[in-house]
């Protein structure tokens, strides 16, 4: 399968700028003085633009989109202070329900869908039950040691990416109005480090963090590999799909379609930490309106984080020194967007309420 | 009547140091690396002490009580950008449900309670039907001008002050897991600042702010005011109700006996803006064990407010640029600590989910 780029890149359209307009409007008439809800004032005007209507509408499918993914520098450099097999075994949690992206969830009225995108598992083998929707699509068995070969063959790159633009569009199809990308995988702040470095022209000590919590000598491990990659990947920075194959992941991918698939459906998304800002970094170099369609629900803890955001000229809700991933940034900020919306759709006016506006 | 501090500070002790301890063994074996959800263990923690107990039960009754005062300052010394009888008009919408308050509580599941402790109205000469345990305590119409005159009498304090640890009592009698303290006031946020200027040693220039958005000249006779109230209230600024009576005000002492009431009772507390902050520096003065039971949940863009926190060693939940008042920073601030809260008791650890803690 070939992926048309072009195809998709002419879809994505700019949110709407007289819902924007209308928004900014009726904030201006609710019973408060004009500017003294601050962030959510903003927030609210951003969600009209997406939903293009004002006031917007309550969210009511949030969608969670747990890519999962190994990556073989993990085993081959050990950059990671836990084994390889946690991803499977964190799948198998996310589909009991006992990790902190299903409670941060169930707390917001949404609901987590896992997929395998190259978990480095067979789940027979492990003689464990995984519904077939969640590996149907699955690519490959991890993803390859990126500081010495290739993440995975070009076909594979775009069958991942082709996988993430067609969740979006199932997504979309059954009601979702809000996606949050959420990533699972043993080594996966890896290649976001590497692909951040590269898009934001830091060297790799710069964006190497603790990741799960790695000591010193697993950070110096970390670091060699992501500026061995950071060299592999250098020469094919300009080709996004070239990226995504020579230094990045079927999961991170799959994550880069999800982002690009969801702005085609005029569908926003709140972005988790840095691998989702990773992946959001590939998309915005394949489509600079796509970013128009995303809020960047928090910042990371780890360093690539802050380099990301700021290249995608996105504010993060929250910022906790959260550095889980899984979604669950996005998930801690999205009651604010949520009450963004509903203090614009719920207020009543100066007119409504019978109460005094400011003396002019 | 006159209030027994002494009595009710005796009744205040610190939160559980022992569930404090549960809650952090329980955070290192939930299914993250250590660390990872930020500052949302520390609020987990924070939940369990204040509860006594681990996991932490979930918020089912959170109820915000707006307590509702006019202030001579904003008639005489014209310091607000809106009319005095916006208060009462307010507070209909209030108990309409059209204000920022009452949406963000909903959002929440939280619920809203109005008390005219020092409205400047008649409810009956103005025509409007108010329900009776609104009005029943009713201190006072409008506190005094403070920058002239006292705010009220002793006595007048000592009712309100009573009154506030009465409402504490009983929304703890009635099932109340947190408390919110709401404020709404034309001309607040000068007592606030006032009392704040004296506490945290800044001077007028210093904890004036903006309030609803008044302009130069406006903010010039605000700072007047406010330097004359804190010559007034200096000399006695050791005797809590004394700066009450002389520079607060009957709505601003009620909160001071409700943040004090929800310590005794072992009730956790969300401040909120300006108002709350400087009436719980008041009740810090004291109980310094009270402050243990409260979080701040927002950073005003008030001056005042950022000294106040420092004051009161609190770090803010959000901070969003929000200057609203009525409850709604703690109520944008209230998911994170739910969050918390949820994630400490839903989240499986690794012993139930079968994941492998970290290489050693």
């Amino acid at each position: 399968m070939t992926v048309d780029l072009d195809a998709l890149v002419a879809r994505i359209d700019l949110p709407d700028d007289d819902a924007r307009a209308a928004a900014a409007e009726r904030q201006s008439r609710l019973t408060k003085p004009t500017g003294a809800l601050g962030r959510l004032e903003e927030l609210s005007l951003w969600l009209c633009a997406a939903q293009g209507v004002c006031p917007p509408r309550p969210l009511e499918r949030v969608r969670v989109i747990v890519l999962a993914g190994d990556h073989g520098i993990a085993r081959t450099a050990g950059t990671s202070a836990y084994p390889p097999e946690v991803t499977a075994q964190m799948v198998l949690n996310f589909l009991a329900g006992g990790a902190a992206v299903n409670v941060l969830a169930r707390q917001n009225g949404a609901t987590v869908r896992v997929v395998d995108v190259a978990v480095d598992v067979d789940w027979t083998e492990l003689g464990a039950s995984v519904p077939d929707d969640v590996v149907r699509d699955k690519v490959r068995r991890g993803s390859g040691s990126i500081d010495r070969e290739d993440a995975m063959t070009r076909e594979e790159a775009e069958a991942a990416f082709a996988l993430g633009v067609r969740i979006a569009d199932d997504e979309v199809d059954a009601g979702a109005d809000l996606l949050i990308p959420g990533d699972m995988g043993i080594g996966n702040t890896t290649p976001a480090a590497v692909i951040t470095g590269l898009y934001t022209n830091q060297d790799a000590a710069s964006v190497v963090g603790r990741g799960t919590g790695i000591d010193d000598a697993t950070w110096m491990r970390k670091t060699a590999a992501v500026r061995d990659a950071m060299r592999r990947g250098r020469a094919v920075k300009g080709d996004p799909m070239a990226l995504l194959t020579t230094v990045g992941g079927a999961d991170i991918a799959a994550m880069t379609g999800l982002l690009l698939g969801a702005a085609a459906r005029r569908t926003p998304v709140l972005l988790d930490g840095v691998v989702s800002c990773a992946a959001a970094l590939v998309a915005q170099r394949v489509s600079f309106r796509a970013r128009e369609w995303w809020l960047a629900g928090h910042r990371s803890t780890e360093p690539s984080a802050a380099a990301a955001l700021d290249r995608l000229r996105l504010e993060p809700i929250v910022d906790y020194g959260l550095r889980l991933g899984e979604g669950t940034g996005a998930l801690v900020a999205l009651p604010v967007l949520v009450a963004a919306g509903a203090t614009l759709r719920e207020m009543a006016t100066f007119d409504e309420a019978g109460v005094s506006d400011r003396e002019a």
